[in-house]
């Protein structure tokens, strides 16, 4: 099977040989189970990772209570920034919703492609800009929605995607409780949406 | 004067005077007064920004009423990525809080600058891994924070920032009325934390 990550990339910018050979080498892919840690907060992040297939979610917890801020599909890179780039432990985790498979890019790797392959960091800026755009739209849709309407939005975008994530995920995420949630959907029903 | 893009691109990779002097000739510095719109929603952003000195706020408008997103401010880049990018009509609008001087870099210079500079690619990474950062750590604090955490989380972080910042305009950012930003300030003061 060709490897997806190379096929991502070949959209964006046609890899020759040796940049192919390099990423089939150094770029494992893993199969995890669901509800499995990629990272947990205290650690520091040494990998980003690309979701070829499953869902991970990255989440916070707050007073023992899970908070969640990002769920990432396939193609979605994941990473924890912050952690990653200043080397400092991340405050968050990040965990398989379901079974996935995924691109392990190790810091050590991610250097030395630059080095290597310096044109490759038109992929890491194409990559990073895309993350951008999620995060502003993201944030405007918490100041600018309230939960119901940022429910309607998410269903709107991406219907099959919340199909495979539990309902309690998707309230932590909205920032309500799954009673809330629960009343939401149906107000919504009612409407004739869903 | 040296100029303050240029200073802080040094910051990161050092500039050789061919590279100097393209960014002097095609990255005009201008000066504004406070409150004036860089970008209103409806228009498409074809250029981006580095902020000299001064405040720029992105908020949108809904239902009549403004909704503080983001300030940015010295040595800050303020992009609206997803018009930028794709070229499509910005939801969002970019105002200046106070006089300012910002650098004007114009989509057209961007896609020179990395033709001709290659390596300045790097600067573009950099400039993005930031701006990540802070939407990655900005998105948490609105999941894991309420509006009284998230204050005292402002006020520790950039406390002179937040005072060159009119009340009402913070109040939208948080989320809340001037009135619950009156009664959250009071709360803080007793308990001495300003």
């Amino acid at each position: 099977m060709k490897n997806p990550l190379i096929s991502y990339f070949n959209s964006y910018l046609e890899l020759n040989a040796e940049e192919i050979n390099f990423l089939d080498k150094n770029v494992p892919i893993i199969n995890i189970e669901g509800h499995h840690h990629l990272l947990e907060s205290g650690e520091t992040a040494s990998a980003f990772y690309f979701v070829i297939e499953g869902i991970i979610r990255m989440y916070y917890l707050v007073d023992g209570v899970e908070k969640t801020t990002f769920f990432y599909k396939e193609n979605d890179f994941v990473s924890s920034y912050e952690s990653f780039t200043k080397q400092t432990p991340a405050e968050h985790y990040l965990q398989t919703v379901e079974k996935s498979k995924i691109a392990v890019i190790e810091d050590t790797v991610v250097t030395e492609i630059i080095g290597k392959f310096p044109r490759m960091e038109m992929l890491a800026r194409i990559i990073m800009e895309r993350e951008l755009i999620v995060y502003q739209d993201i944030l405007a849709s918490f100041i600018t929605m309230n939960a119901e309407q940022r429910y309607v939005e998410l269903m709107k975008k991406e219907p099959q995607l919340w199909q495979r994530i539990p309902q309690y995920h998707i309230a932590t995420y909205l920032g309500v409780s799954p009673e809330t949630l629960s009343r939401i959907k149906n107000r919504i029903r009612k409407k004739g949406f869903s």
